[in-house]
């Protein structure tokens, strides 16, 4: 029994930071380093890679649509020649980085509002593919798991990582609670960890009506934005190892 | 008897364009690629390296600082870190687009600005050489025929391509004439074709002084910014040509 | 008879230039001022104005989504309180640089994505509304003639400005022909010129279908981004001061 | 007696924040606002000032150089022309958001390293004059006590305010004690609130070797950017008062 966890790490900017890294890397296997198109200016970028790369954590680009202010989350109807240049250009900055920091690119994972859109928009979700297939066909696509992104990758030749989010509620047919509905998020770290277990354990999950839902992830996506979020991460990591399950960073390749 | 022709490319910006690309490609056999710093968005990059590969012109890094609004040209006092961050990001960055446009980056040519600085201020230039190396130490350096800078990265072990200006007058010291002085730039393209001729066949260039002035340069600036500029270029060429010259990239590892 | 001509100007920069400003100046009565978000340094902006300003040309705010990259051409989902501060903050940047001119900003044309979609989308139309009227409500909003965007903003209290394009065909609903559809853009400029008087002064136009359509413009939006779109313009202007029609910006009160 | 509380707010860029900013509106009477050049995106602004306005706190503009990774801090060799624009961007920007609120800008502070560098240098100096005179002459330029910027500033008929750093040492001659030196930088909040109540009172303080300098400061620069740098406010606030200083914002033409 094996999973990987991973996070959105160096997501700060020049002198602003965000989120707890020094944690979040304790605990993570994984992490989604930003590439400078919502978030991570260079020397941050280089700052995390390094610390990532003495704890053993696998790098993924985190790649974003170009805007700072709105720190990737807003929709932009991009043309797919914009996206799959900006998609290659962000990963080869990424890649820079790594190989300045002796490690490499394994995978990536799109930001915000290009993450939600690709999970269902075909269109841009070629962009993506394409962008990435073209630096590098070995890199793995992170999606969201459940969605029709990872099928498309996964034609395209792509590794794909399915994801679940820790703590996230989940309707009976697979898709995430909306954020404007009751269930949406979820906060206790106790009922959370034993989620994640169940997940990783038996590739199952409590749906929001009660209902059992089967799920494959291939990694758990925990936060490091506020106290809360940090110690949640913490919980879920201790219940997973504390039931035998190994804690390692998705092998691109073997999917 | 060999030479290289390099030129600034790849300037515009989205919308934005600069120079006459199409034909300076067709003339030198170097293309600096701006890498998003001072110019160059990453479909503009993309669309560049595309079109110099497919006329075997090489790919070399044109870092700036990150100053977009400035083209670069505004003297910048960014720390050590920043500056081994910002070349790292920036020549990752044209590495991934090499990737997918099936070709690589060879050189570095700092751009503005930071080529000025670099060429005397041996802070900044430790900088610029670190990214470099770090990225990978066999990219060559192109800095300006004659100044420190080439020696300090000559002494770190990176290969260098010393460059001259073809449309500037030389101080019998073998500096640039200041462009507060006359005789700073040149404009009758056969006068300065017969000068890069002698440049490239006996090491030679008549100084603002009359005097004659042995200068070793690797390659030739040339530029495509006027109508004008573009005439020049293409009469230097012709010259070099005619003349028994090779134009070829400069190889790396070979200095 | 009375119209306006207007024109999207001061869309440089840095050391970027776009379209032929000064041509244009001697054209229009109104010039729509890009305000840094999809174009325009401050001190593009302030010689614009500057030149703008020594013509009687009125000065308008040409504001847009943060899309430097873009141009402002894609649209984004921004939300309601970011964009009635971006119009806010992009008006307030004009004013500075009218007031540094000896001038003032008296209307404001949304730009490129932004401009398409308030025609139709009342929540962003309702966002854009706010942000006049609460820098100051006798700035008048410049809108697609016959679309619902210029009684939301009547509704609300601001003058507005309904401008027909020289050189786009129309249907006989009153839209425009998209730019999918054949007769979307028109390049004759002696028939243009003529199409443009008659809406002058008789407030009405030939549609694509050869019906004659009912439409009430203010102002007449005209381009300078290439030769032709300058010969076009020259045109128009020359064939209505020729029959009579006086060349002036809309008095901001008067709708 | 009576004296003006400064502080730089709204130093936050969309997603990310940066100091306590409630807590400084209830210590200041004057916020030094960020323009966007170096921190400060429209909606943190507008929220900003709004805040700041319904507490009775003076806006003023917090102008810097274009550098928003590097936090405006590193110093630029920006020309006159450029200089000048931005500064007058930034304001106006500033005054559009304050008629939004209510309210208007009363003073500008440049910022960073704008700041140190026309302490001395005339040259931008100048520019920064320039820049706020055209926009409009009532507006008071802040600067550092002892330094020529405010007497070019009066020269030129612009209200000056002399401010002091609350945490920082000061040389005999009036200079502030380089950060490379020990006792640059004060930690003891009683300390030095005990010094700002003397200069209040006094108009002097306690040089770095145990003399008495004469100093005459019209507001006092404090800070917000960790726990301890807002106790420290807190206690110079809480020690002016009790001690009969009224705190209130500089009043502009007064000087």
């Amino acid at each position: 029994m094996r999973i990987d966890l991973n996070s959105d790490l160096g997501e700060g900017y020049g002198a602003w930071s965000m989120g707890d890294d020094a944690a979040m890397l304790d605990i993570v296997s994984s992490a989604n380093v930003a590439c400078g198109f919502h978030a991570g200016d260079p020397l941050t970028m280089l700052a995390t890679v390094r610390e990532a790369t003495a704890r053993g954590v696998a790098i993924g680009a985190h790649v974003s649509y170009p805007d700072r202010v709105g720190f990737g989350r807003r929709p932009m109807d991009v043309t797919h020649a914009e996206l799959v240049a900006d998609v290659i250009y962000q990963i080869g900055a990424l890649q820079g980085i790594c190989a300045a920091a002796g490690t490499r690119v394994t995978y990536v994972k799109p930001h915000g509002a290009l993450y939600n859109t690709i999970a269902t928009d075909a269109r841009q979700g070629a962009a993506v593919i394409e962008g990435i297939r073209v630096v590098d066909p070995a890199l793995a696509l992170m999606g969201l798991a459940g969605t029709p992104i990872l099928a498309q990758a996964a034609e395209a030749g792509l590794p794909t990582i399915a994801e679940a989010f820790a703590d996230r509620g989940y309707r009976p047919d697979g898709q995430l609670v909306s954020r404007r509905d009751p269930g949406a998020v979820l906060h206790d770290p106790e009922a959370v960890a034993a989620r994640m277990l169940r997940l990783a354990t038996e590739g199952a999950i409590e749906a929001a009506d009660g209902s059992l839902l089967r799920l494959r992830a291939d990694s758990i996506c925990v936060h490091g934005d506020s106290p809360g979020a940090v110690a949640m991460a913490v919980r879920i990591r201790a219940v997973l190892v504390e039931n035998g399950v190994t804690i390692a960073p998705f092998a691109p390749g073997a999917a």
